[in-house]
Formats: C-alpha cells, sequence, structure tokens
C-alpha cells in the first residue's frame, strides 16, 4: 500500500522522510516517481496535474496540502472519496498577526519611510488616522483577525455569506451588504475561501465603494482579485494602496507589474504557513483512520468547497 | 505681557497662531524676535541657545515643548522658576502602536521582504519565532506599551531605575537587573527619559548581553545609544538589527552610516508626535494658573530631570 504526494515544483524531500518515519508500514512515493498506481491508496495533494485521479482507482482518500481545497479543484472535480485539509491551529494566529503588522505598517507609513530612508530623506509625516476594518470572511481566519485588531483598538466590520451575529463586529451579509461595508472601510481585507461565488470579488466595481484613503488587502487565494483592476482603481486614485501576499500566478512573474508598482506591498505567500510537523501529525492520523475505515478528521464540505 | 516660543529651526507661525487666539491678552512672540526681553514672562522652548535665561529675567514659568526635557538642559541649567512638560494623553498611546508595528515589522520579516520585492525577488521565509521583549523604562510610555504587546502575546519585562512590582512584566531594576533582563530580551525596546545616568545606556557593552537574533529599537533620545558601539555590535554579529526613531543629530546628517544599513531601519523622530492641540490646550492652561499665582500643571522634577 502507498501514500502519494502530489505537490508539484515544490521539493518534497524533507515530508517524504518525515511521512516515512510516522507511518513506516507502508511506502511514501513523490510524484511522478509512482512504482505501482494500483497500490496507492491515499494522496496528499495540492495542484494536482490533469488526469491524476482516473489513473488511481483505488484510492479511499484525499487531503489537501492546504488550509483550502481550491488548489485541487483547479483542473478536474475531486474524485468520490472524501478528502480533508490541513487544520494548522497556529495557522489562524499567524494570518492574525501578518495582518495586524501589514494594517500597522500601512497606517504608520513604515512602507513609506523605508523607501525615504533608501533616498537618505528625512521626511517625518504623521500616521494615517484611520482605524475602520472591514473584514472579508468570517471563518476561523476571519474571526481570529478581527479579534486581534479588536483588542488593537480598530473599529472591526465583516462580511459573510450568511447572516452571522459576532460579538465586537458590525457584520453585514448579502451584495448590499458587501458594498455597504465597503463604504466605511479604511482597510479591506481579505479571508474569504475561494469558490465559484467569491472569485474575482475584488473587482473595480467594489474599489468605487471604498473611501479613496482606502488600503486592500489580499491573504486569501489570487484568484479574488482581478488584478487589473486593481491597477486601474489606484491609477484613478479611487484607492490609496493595496498589500498582497497571494497571486493568480505564483511565483509572480518577473515581468508583472505590481513588484515595481509605488503603492503594492507583496509577500511571498508567506503571511500563514502551515508548519511540516502539523502535516506530518494530520496525515499519519487520517491514514490511521482510514486504514480502520473510520471518519476523517478535518473533511471539507463538497458541497461549500470548504 | 509675553508668551515667548523659543524653538529654533522649526516653523511655529501656526503655533503662534493658535496660541494667539486662545491667550488674546497677551503678546505670543516667536525667538529670536522679541520686542521687550523686559516684558516675557513664560516661554515655551526646546534646544534654547546659550544665554537665553539671564536675557529674560522676569519669567516666572518655563513649559517644555515636548514630553521630555532634556531638550531645555542641552547648554546650560534651567532657570529656577516652575518648569512644566506636554502631557499628550494620546502620546503614549501611539508609541505603543509604533513599537508594537515595528516589532511585527521585524518578526514576521515585512522590512526584508520589502527590498526583496525592489529586486522582484520571490523568497519565502518563515517569520522569526521571536517573542520575548524587554523594555527599558517603565513610565507611562514603558507601562502602556508593555502592556499592548502583552495582550498580542509577547512575553514582556521592563526595567527600570528602582524597583516596581507590575503585572504581567517581569520586573527588573539595576545594574545586575539590566544585563538580566537583556540576556533574555528577543527585542529590546529603549523608552526610558534621558538624564545622567541613562546617557549611553545602549552601549557595546550592554550589546554583548543581548541573544544575537536581538533586535534593538530607540524610541526615547539619540543620546541614549552610542552610535559607533551599534555598528560594532551588528558588524560582529553580535545582534540582528536595530530600528531607530531618534538621533544623535536630527536630522539624521547625510554622510551618516545608519541611512543605507541593510540592518538598520530608520524613521524621522515620528514614533509620537505631540498634536499642536494639546500643546495649545497645556500652554494656556498653564499660562493662566501662572498668571494667578497658582501651581501649573505637569511639572517636572528638577532633581530627577523628568
Amino acid at each position: 500500500m502507498s501514500l502519494l504526494i502530489v505537490v508539484p515544483n515544490r521539493d518534497m524531500t524533507k515530508l517524504q522522510a518525515l511521512l516515512s518515519d510516522a507511518l513506516p508500514e507502508i511506502t511514501i512515493e513523490v510524484w511522478p516517481n509512482i512504482q505501482d498506481p494500483l497500490k496507492v491508496e491515499f494522496v496528499l495533494a495540492w495542484n494536482p496535474p490533469k488526469n491524476l485521479w482516473c489513473n488511481l482507482p483505488n484510492i479511499k482518500a484525499v487531503s489537501s496540502f492546504g488550509a483550502g481545497v481550491d488548489g485541487l479543484i483547479k483542473h478536474e472535480p475531486l474524485p468520490n472519496v472524501p478528502v480533508a485539509r490541513i487544520v494548522d491551529p497556529k495557522l489562524a494566529n499567524d494570518m492574525a498577526l501578518y495582518v495586524l503588522g501589514q494594517v500597522l505598517n500601512f497606517k504608520l507609513r513604515l512602507n513609506e519611510f523605508q523607501v525615504k530612508q533608501q533616498q537618505k530623506l528625512w521626511q517625518p509625516r504623521r500616521a494615517h488616522q484611520t482605524s475602520k476594518v472591514g473584514i472579508l470572511g468570517l471563518g476561523q481566519l476571519g474571526q481570529q483577525t478581527a479579534e486581534l485588531l479588536n483588542i488593537n483598538g480598530f473599529e472591526v466590520s465583516g462580511w459573510s455569506r450568511s447572516e452571522k451575529n459576532i460579538k465586537n463586529i458590525n457584520c453585514y451579509h448579502g451584495d448590499d451588504g458587501l458594498t455597504e461595508m465597503a463604504k466605511s472601510s479604511d482597510y479591506l481585507i481579505c479571508l474569504l475561501p475561494l469558490t465559484a461565488q467569491t472569485k474575482g470579488i475584488l473587482n473595480y466595481d467594489l474599489f468605487q465603494h471604498l473611501p479613496n484613503h482606502a488600503c486592500i488587502i489580499n491573504v486569501a487565494r489570487g484568484e479574488h482579485l482581478i488584478e487589473k483592476d486593481l491597477l486601474k482603481a489606484l491609477d484613478n486614485n479611487e484607492i490609496l494602496g493595496a498589500i498582497l501576499d497571494v497571486f493568480q500566478t505564483e511565483p509572480l512573474p518577473q515581468d508583472h507589474k505590481f513588484w515595481l508598482h509605488p503603492r503594492i506591498i507583496c509577500t511571498p505567500h508567506t503571511s500563514a504557513l502551515t508548519s511540516i510537523n502539523t502535516i506530518v501529525e494530520q496525515i499519519s492520523t487520517n491514514y490511521g483512520l482510514m486504514a480502520k475505515g473510520e471518519s476523517l478528521i478535518n473533511l471539507i464540505d463538497a458541497q461549500l468547497g470548504y
């Protein structure tokens, strides 16, 4: 029996070794090096290639390599087996801290001062007097980020697909709620799962509802943002800046306009990295549960897509 | 009767106008334009020139232009009249937020990523796993900064001249306490008042007690830091970085090594700016109290120097 890792373009040597130690009774293989496709029972995948599933007729379970499953369904639907994701309890904490750090960076103009320093320019400026945050997505990441911003003195609103009622958050939902929240958001933070409904939600229409001193922070998925719409809104001074940790294509291509845009801050998808130990632990647990015919932990809802 | 503003090298036009509105019964003058030195009763000063006080024989009170009074005593002692300072209630809040922002900036490597972005380099790195903060100075600024870092998950120690006991802070004092705290500080933050005892406290001796992944943050006064000692400690990899908002000479001279040092972040003394409205309010109040022969608010202790 074997467990197959399918994460193209990333070095999986260390993960393979750690999983081999954790599950000595089975073979841990890394795609595309598969001894016998018929023996593969469990697949850990991100961005799998086309026609993977039809060549693995005996799989009993799949796990996403990340917190989302959008990376599993880019090319074709998921196979008809239980699908789990990695839930790192530290992830929401790391994400909240990253968002707080970037909000303060923008508010206190620390990015601006760093550019001035390189030019040896001493130009004091007062911090932005902005403290209203709108969060798109009120799942675990959204709620923990909201809470952290709240205890740091920010006024937090949140938007979700369905109606929610959460302490210390002005909750909005639905299309009207989205534009309503945008109107009073100095910072608009995307923490949504990527689904057919949320793809492209950060678009020119939405940007026009934001105050023109607004800053957009996308830490969810590159596909949430219509990239050309962001450039248009910045160039028209309809918004002030953007902070992006995720992109339609990663790594960001060398000729991409975001790299050198003076009002876009880019980080290389580092806002919240799942620890390798968490992956090993949860995959071992789920492999064991699958082998015993029991229900996996951290299963996704195939209908909702997350 | 007149109130004299003595703040060389800064434009005081707006403050003069606002004080004239607030105190219509007296003349508001800006040094060096003084009609009659004998009529000056109240002086609002920062970095006053030599021989100022002996030419103003009728002054009854002095106010510092800032939260400290070190800017008043660089050249000669204070005159023998009550001396007040500006206490901006928002200042401690702003200071704490600035320190939190810079600590997160360093921890999350946001500065590093900004430099990489300019070079179009996609190089993900995990955040520093550092969370121990040592704060020098446990006055209002130090305590509020400690509290904010604490609620954001940092483990906070603090050092003060005299023994203190403050909730959620590991309190140290004295020379031994200083080196003891340094040993376990991932971030060492200077929020001390500038006195003969604290001048040069950020020196090579102290740096050698810090872990070599440590980051120094100076938001107090440039004179707290021996600048060549910082360069030596960085070059010897005895500490990892420094974030400085204050300098021995401000603006930082064009040929200063700090400007382009890859591991020093400089901001132009913006960590906490006293609002002009607060100055007008407190100076008006103190002028009124002086005129009535009553005790001023926010008086300093001449013995302690703050």
